[in-house]
C-alpha cells in the first residue's frame, strides 16, 4: 500500500500535499501560520471532511506557537480569534467544527496552566486527532469490506482516500481494504464536477495503488447503473443529521435517487465524528455556495463565456429514505437511523 | 434575434462555425471537400443532430462538385464512395443518415441524368434541407411555446439551439420562442461534461440573446428538481425509436429518472426526421463511444493522472416512460407513443 502524506506535522510548520495540483504535479504546500492553514482550507488546498478537521487541528497549533510568548490573558484573547477564524474557514463539513470544539475545550480545561503546557496539550491532541482518524478509517474500511462481495464494481464519487483524511480514507478506504484483502473489484469513479476531486484525486489514488478502475464523466452514471454495471455504490459525507440525511459532495443525492430506483446498495461511509447531534434532518444543513469561476474556467482556461452567470453549490442533502447503511468505526448503521444514530452519541 | 449561421454554403464552400473553439474565440472552419466535412462532423466541429445532417448534405455537395468532371459511371461509383463515408461519420444520430438517405434517394431517381444536372439538384436538395431545418424549429418553437407557462424556469442539457441546428434550435428554440414572446423565464444550463456543450454553447446563445440564465454543473441539476426549483426540462434527441425511447447526450437518462421522480414535466423536442422508424426501442440504438482524452483533458491541460482508464460513451437512451412527450413540427406526440409515434410515418 502507497502511503500518502496528506497532512504531515514536523518543527512547528504544517505540510499538506497540495490537492489544487494533482494530478499534474505534487507539490507540498507549508503552513507556517494559522492563517495559513485558514487560506488552505478555504482555497482547498486540503479538503475532505477528515482532513478539514485534522488540519484545523494543526493550525490551532501554530496559533498557539504564534502566541506562546503571551501573557495568559492576550494568550486565551488571541487563541479564541483564531479559533472563530479557523472555524468558519469551510461551512458545511461538520470535523472540522467538531476539532475546534476539541481544541476549546481542552484550553478551557487547562486554562489555569502556563501557557507552554497548554501549547504541549495542543500539540498532543492534534497529534492524536491526526492518530485516530487514521485508526478510524482503518476500521470502517474492515467494517465497511464486510459488504463488499467478491467481483464487485463500486461506483465512487468525489474523493474520500487517503487525500480526504489523514490517511487511508473513508468510502475510498473500504475500496482498499477490500482490494489489499484480495477481492477482485472494479471501481468506476465519477469525475465530480465542478472541482474533479473525481479525476484529479481518486484516479490518482486509484493508478498509485493499482486498483482497477475507469474515470468517467458524472453524467455516465446512471446508465452504468440501470444496466446492472453497479453492485455497490460507496461515497463519504461532510455532515450527518441525526435522521441520516447527509450532506456530501454535490452530485451525490443524484446518485443516491438513481440506487433507489434501480435498487443498487448505497451506502455512506463515514466516522462518527462527522454526525452533527445538534441537528434533526438535513434541511439545517448549511450548504456552502463557491466561486462561479470553478464553473466557468479549468486552470486559467475560461470554458463558458464572459457574461453567464453561474449557481455552484458545493455539496447536497441525500435524504435518509435514499440510503441504505452508514459505515462507520463503530459499526453499520441501519435504519430506523434515528434511533441507531442516537445509540452512538 | 441574433442570427448565428451554423452553416453556410457560398461558391463551392461549406462555411461552419468552429464549436470546437466557441465561446473563447468565434472561428470559421471552411469545407472544400466532401472529406473536410467527414473531419468537420467526426471531430465536431459542427455537432448537434440536425446541424450534422445538413452539413452532410453539404458534404454530398461537395462531392458533387468534385466528381462533376467525371463520366456518369464514375460518378455514380464514387458518389457511391463519398455518401458512404459520410454516413459513417458518426453513429447515434439519425438525422445524418436520413440527410444521407435524401441524397442517395435524389442520386438514384436521377441517375439517367447528365452529371451537370445531378449535381444541380444535388445542391439544391441541400439548400432546401437546410432551409427546412429552420423553418421545422421555428413550427416546434411554436408548439412547443404554448407548454411553457409565464415565469417558468426551464432546465437545458447539451446544446440544442442555433448551433445543434440549421439555425434557432430544437430545444433551445422553444425556449426562444417563449422568451421572444415575451414570456418572463429563466433558464438553468447543465454544463454538459465531458464536451461541455452546454457551458460553451448553449451559454453562450444564452448570453448573446440576453435570456436570464445560470450556468450549473451537471451534478447540481438534482437538487434543483427535488427543491421545485425547475418547471420543465427540455432536451433534444440524437435518434427517436418507434416506441419513444430517445438517444440524447450523455446525463439526460439522469435528467429523466429525477423529473419523474419529483413529477417536473420532461420533453423532447425534436424534428420528425429525428425518429428512426427502422427501430423499435431503445435498445437498437447504437452508442458512440469517444476519446478518453474528453474526459482527461480540457484544451491541453491533463485534468486526471496518467494511466487511468476512461468510459466515455457520448449518448444514453432514456425509456418513454421517463418521457412527458415529444415536440415535433407535427405536433406534441404523447403516450402512447408507438401508437402516436406510427402516426408521423
Amino acid at each position: 500500500m502507497k502511503e500518502i502524506k496528506t497532512i504531515e506535522f514536523k518543527e512547528d510548520i504544517l505540510y499538506l500535499i497540495d490537492q489544487r495540483k494533482l494530478p499534474i504535479s505534487y507539490q507540498i504546500f507549508e503552513c507556517r501560520t494559522y492563517k495559513d492553514v485558514d487560506f488552505a482550507i478555504k482555497d482547498m488546498v486540503v479538503r475532505g471532511a477528515p482532513a478539514i478537521g485534522a488540519a484545523a487541528a494543526y493550525g490551532v497549533v501554530l496559533a498557539a506557537k504564534e502566541f506562546s510568548n503571551d501573557n495568559k490573558e492576550e494568550f486565551l484573547f488571541n487563541m479564541n480569534e483564531a479559533l472563530e477564524l479557523l472555524n468558519k474557514s469551510r461551512p458545511t463539513a461538520v470535523n472540522l467544527m467538531w476539532a475546534i470544539k476539541r481544541m476549546k475545550k481542552l484550553i478551557a480545561e487547562n486554562k489555569d496552566s502556563a501557557v507552554k503546557d497548554i501549547y504541549k496539550k495542543i500539540k498532543k491532541e492534534a497529534d492524536l486527532i491526526l492518530i485516530e482518524d487514521i485508526q478510524t478509517n482503518k476500521k470502517m474500511g474492515q467494517i465497511g469490506n464486510e459488504i463488499v462481495g467478491n467481483k464487485s464494481t463500486i461506483l465512487t464519487h468525489c474523493n474520500t482516500g487517503a487525500l480526504a483524511t489523514a490517511g487511508f480514507g473513508t468510502a475510498l478506504g473500504v475500496v482498499r481494504e477490500a482490494f489489499y484483502s484480495g477481492k477482485d473489484i472494479f471501481v468506476y469513479a465519477d469525475e465530480t464536477r465542478p472541482r474533479l476531486q473525481g479525476g484529479r484525486l481518486t484516479a490518482w489514488e486509484l493508478v498509485q495503488e493499482g486498483i482497477p478502475a475507469k474515470l468517467i464523466a458524472d453524467n455516465a452514471a446512471a446508465t452504468l447503473i440501470r444496466d446492472g454495471k453497479i453492485d455497490l455504490i460507496l461515497v463519504g459525507a461532510d455532515r450527518i443529521a441525526l435522521n441520516g440525511d447527509t450532506a456530501n459532495k454535490i452530485g451525490t443525492f443524484m446518485l443516491s435517487v438513481l440506487a433507489k430506483e434501480y435498487n443498487v446498495p448505497f451506502y455512506i461511509v463515514a466516522p462518527t465524528t462527522t454526525i452533527d447531534f445538534d441537528i434533526e434532518t438535513g434541511n439545517q444543513i448549511d450548504i456552502e455556495e463557491r466561486d462561479s469561476k470553478e464553473v466557468t474556467y479549468i486552470e486559467n482556461i475560461r470554458i463558458a463565456p464572459e457574461g453567464i452567470e453561474v449557481y455552484n453549490p458545493a455539496f447536497d442533502v441525500t435524504p435518509n429514505e435514499n440510503i441504505t447503511g452508514i459505515i462507520t468505526e463503530r459499526g453499520i448503521v441501519k435504519p430506523p437511523f434515528k434511533e441507531n444514530i442516537l445509540k452512538l452519541k
